[in-house]
C-alpha cells in the first residue's frame, strides 16, 4: 500500500515547515534567539576566505549540511587580484539576498503567488574616505538602491514592498547596529 | 639583456600599485567615486543568486576578470535546502573580509608587516523580528562581534584596530545607510 503525504508548496516554500517554526517560537519564544557566527583567515595581499560551519538557533548549535567557503578579493585597481566580489560587493550579495528572500517567504505565508523575482542593486562609495583623504568624506555606503522586477498579479507590488522590509540585511543596514573590534596577538 | 623589475610587496600588496591610485586620487578626486552593482535572481524557494560582473570607478565601468555567482539559501529550520550560506551569515562574511582587507592594506603602506591574521565573526538576531511575530523586537543584527588573532609585533595590536576601523562595510554597518526598495510587476 503506497503512503502518499501531499505538502503545501507556495514560492516552492513547505508553508507547513515555517508554520511549525512560527507555532514553535510562539510556545517558546527563546527558540527565536539566533547566534550567527564565521571565521575568516586571511590568504595573503587582498584575499580572504570564510567559513561557515554552522549556527546557533532554537536552543542548538545547528550544523549546515556542508561547510560553505565564501572568498574575498580586490580588483587590480586596488592592488588585488580579483580572484573573487570584494567585499562592498559581498555586502550587496547580502543585502539583494536577504530582500528577496523575506519578500519571497513572506509572501508564500500570505498565499502570494509570485513566478519571477529579478532585481539591481546599486551602491556609491567615494574611497576618498577608505583611503584617508579626506575626513569629510565618509568611509562607508552613501546610498543604496535596490529595484526589483517581479512577475506576479500587478496589484500585489506595493504589499511586497512591506513584506520586503521585513528583510534582517535591509533593518540592520537602515538602522545601523554595534560592531565590536578586538585584537590580540597570535 | 635581462630586464628586471622590482616590486615593493608588504603583506602580499604592491605598494606601488596602492600609492599609484592614491596619488591620481589625490589629483583628481572626482577618480575616487565608486558606484559597485550587482544583479539578484530567484531560483525558487528561499534560494537566489547574484551575479557580479562589473564595478563604476576611475570614472569608468571595469570588467572583473571574470563573473562571480554568489548563492544563498536557508538552512531546513527556515524551510531552505541549505545550499548555500544564508543572507545574514553573508553579511558576517561582507564585515569579516572588508575589516581584514582594510587592517592588511593600511598596514601594508604603513610598513607594518603581518605573517597571519584570522578572525571570528558572531552576531545575534532574534527571529521573532524578522517572523512579524512581535513588534517590540528589533528585525536587525543587535550586536555584532569580530575578534582578530593576528601574528605580528604584539606593539602593533592597538594600531591595528585603528587601521582596521577604515573599513567601508565596518563604517556602513555602524552609521547604517539609505537603502530605496522599488518593485515593479513584470
Amino acid at each position: 500500500m503506497e503512503e502518499q503525504k501531499t505538502i503545501d508548496l507556495v514560492n516552492g516554500i513547505e508553508i507547513d515547515t515555517l508554520q511549525n517554526t512560527v507555532k514553535a517560537i510562539q510556545e517558546e519564544p527563546e527558540l527565536a534567539k539566533c547566534r550567527f557566527h564565521v571565521t575568516n583567515k586571511w590568504l595573503g595581499a587582498n584575499h580572504n576566505c570564510t567559513t561557515v560551519s554552522s549556527f546557533y538557533g532554537a536552543r542548538q548549535e545547528i550544523e549546515h549540511k556542508q561547510p560553505f567557503e565564501l572568498h574575498a578579493d580586490e580588483p587590480p585597481i586596488l592592488a588585488g587580484q580579483d580572484q573573487a566580489a570584494n567585499p562592498v560587493e559581498h555586502l550587496l550579495h547580502a543585502l539583494a539576498s536577504c530582500v528577496t528572500t523575506s519578500l519571497v517567504a513572506h509572501a508564500a505565508v500570505r498565499g502570494i503567488h509570485l513566478e519571477e523575482v529579478e532585481s539591481e542593486i546599486e551602491g556609491d562609495i567615494d574611497i576618498q574616505g577608505y583611503l584617508g583623504l579626506s575626513k569629510d568624506v565618509p568611509k562607508s555606503y552613501k546610498d543604496i538602491r535596490i529595484k526589483f522586477k517581479v512577475k506576479t498579479d500587478e496589484q500585489n507590488t506595493e504589499r511586497l514592498k512591506r513584506l520586503a522590509e521585513f528583510s534582517p540585511v535591509y533593518n540592520t543596514l537602515i538602522n545601523g547596529t554595534n560592531v565590536d573590534i578586538e585584537i590580540e596577538s597570535k
